[in-house]
């Protein structure tokens, strides 16, 4: 299976930027870039990064497989993974789309949504989004605007094609918010949690949900989490 | 397994306050306590709600299957789960404690739950809650104040107990917050959506996570969600 991962590589995660300044957000997105295609690059799959500007520095690369093709696309989302989807004509091998800022995927977590044999596969992510996708089909169309859950739901069965949802908490965690981060705190592995505590981010322990608190003389960034 | 559901009665969901008015909010809570249930009995077990206070008018168990058994318990919740879990000197069925605001809970996800053989199972919820457990050992204590995930992790390691975490978008996503309603009404299938669009609350479709908006003229609350 080919696997596609977006990344936005000029200015990721700006829904974090109450917490992160913009050299921060930029190191934790390449952090949790690298997790993503370590737990990918374990399912033995073949693998390319889809990236809005080069990737060239040796800060973009650290912790990425060495297997790993990097192509440049500054097109929109929907319309760089849209090019690469099957299609009447071409070869039939499926495609995954899987986000660059799923910290808590795991090759377990992703060979569930390898295995289904459905025409699309989707794992949904909070507040309908849609975090991991495999497409069969030659007919199906992205579109990640808006409730993009719903609408590849729907886009599936307008072409016929059949549909699994993926049930999974970790491929269901997108880190977007900064109320996302206690999860890369409490159920990540790898380099995200370990970005995150090197910038001053620990667990804050509350009587309701726990969220992070981030030290004060730990960073530049002027602003702390919640 | 006995299946245990502890369930707030008399003021829920109290961080829901900023949109459902008190009489809403307990209408809400038992429609996702009777969704629990359903799924809950679809699964064969015996099932008990541990309720703070009777569960005696007719609205209280609209949609709760008749084989549940109901037992008042006005303790804290660790203390009411505690004295049942399985205990020395007990018989030694295994016990599972379930959330009664697991609203998007399915027979499959919660069979995922009730499968593992090991000692202590864990289904988290965000922000390092404990959703979902299943007790086997006769020396594991429950401890839901702050960070419970964690907590119980560490109390089942030192009691050398095996331990299983389960990977459940549907089981880790308890409804809690007002950003949480978005959830039931994408994923949801039973009497919580249904509550929810009677009390006028639809998919409100913006550029990031989907929101939901309630409209001014369906309830008496006097605030909307964000």
């Amino acid at each position: 299976m080919q696997v596609v991962v977006p990344f936005a590589a000029e200015t990721p995660k700006t829904r974090l930027r109450s917490v992160l300044s913009a050299a921060e957000r930029s190191r934790f997105a390449r952090a949790m870039l690298a997790d993503v295609l370590e737990a990918l690059a374990r399912t033995g799959h073949d693998l390319t990064v889809v990236a809005t500007s080069p990737l060239s520095s040796d800060d973009d690369l650290v912790g990425v497989p060495s297997t790993v093709r990097v192509e440049v696309d500054d097109r929109p989302l929907t319309d760089a993974v849209d090019a690469r989807l099957p299609r009447r004509g071409r070869t039939g091998e499926p495609v995954a789309v899987v986000m660059a800022d799923l910290a808590l995927a795991t090759p377990e977590s992703l060979e569930g949504l390898f295995g289904p044999d459905a025409d699309v596969v989707i794992a949904p992510g909070r507040g309908g989004g849609t975090n991991a996708l495999v497409v069969r089909h030659p007919d199906f169309r992205a579109d990640y605007h808006g409730a993009s859950y719903l609408d590849h739901r729907a886009a599936a069965n307008g072409v016929g094609a059949s549909l699994e949802t993926i049930d999974s908490f970790r491929l269901g965690t997108d880190i977007d918010e900064p109320a996302d981060l206690v999860e890369v705190l409490i159920h990540g592995t790898g380099r995200s949690p370990e970005c995150l505590r090197a910038l001053g981010f620990e667990l804050e322990r509350t009587d309701g949900r726990v969220d992070t608190e981030r030290s004060l003389d730990s960073t530049s960034a002027d602003s702390r989490s919640r």
